[in-house]
């Protein structure tokens, strides 16, 4: 059993190197130290039966997610990682963004502002190492960071456009 | 009096305009349809006393926002737009590069890109008008969306200074 947030990459390295009489299951508990601090009631959790032989034991250990109350999601590893990197990896990535930006609250803070700042809180707290894993081993993700920067250079030409008076 | 969202420009065009016998209020309130649905508890409420003679009309007016719970800031014109291009119009640029990219939901959105989708909502249901005189008519926006580009391609270099294993 993994728990990674990329699954692909995992999916395919325990296919290859797993004895065939061990049991695979391929997860993602969608949630960290801040997101699941006060309990993970609704919370993301993806499986993918890769290889399971022992059903009752699976049973057992999803059990453990599910009464958390969880939400419960089985999915295929490559469909999880197409989905992550159009969620949670241009989170991270704008999280982090706006944490090199150095954006600081201002007295004259919006709500939106302060979304942003509690954006940049909960990635920028999170380990550079999560982040890397995001886009390295997700084949999605650097198309997802291409597209985020061609939106930018889009948005900006038409802020460009528009000449002073 | 006026509401517009950056300050320092019709500060200087009232100040050019209006005759001497007039008295001249820039103010901000710095919420809209989204952030102020359900009352403007709390809400900034940005002003400067740019030219007034007349003391008492000056505190019915700020009453009217005083007393719905406005949080009343006197500050200067130009202060106002340095805090607003990096707070407010980085939360808009955001929004709209968020928009243009057309991020949608997921069966396994993370609670931070549900924050995203929130903000992506808000902003973009503004008008386009306003986000063009957010850059167009405040001086710090530009050098702004300069650092947010500059800091989205120092975030690249990190990533892609790790090679694949």
């Amino acid at each position: 059993m993994d728990v990674l947030s990329v699954k692909n990459h995992p999916k395919q390295v325990l296919k290859a190197i797993v004895p065939k009489h061990l049991d695979i299951l391929c997860t993602h508990p969608m949630f960290g130290p801040q997101s699941g601090k006060y309990g993970w009631q609704n919370l993301p959790f993806v499986y993918d039966e890769v290889r399971i032989s022992n059903q009752a034991r699976l049973e057992k250990v999803l059990k453990l997610y599910s009464a958390e109350g969880c939400k419960m999601i089985k999915m295929q590893c490559d469909i999880h990682d197409s989905y992550a990197a159009k969620s949670q990896f241009i989170t991270h990535f704008t999280g982090r963004i706006l944490g090199n930006l150095g954006i600081q609250s201002t007295p004259i803070n919006t709500k939106g502002f302060e979304s942003l700042l509690q954006l940049r809180e909960n990635t920028v707290s999170d380990s550079m190492d999560l982040f890397h894993a995001l886009y390295k081993y997700n084949d999605c993700a650097m198309s997802q960071l291409q597209e985020f920067q061609d939106s930018m250079h889009f948005v900006r030409s038409q802020l460009e456009g528009i000449s002073r008076t």
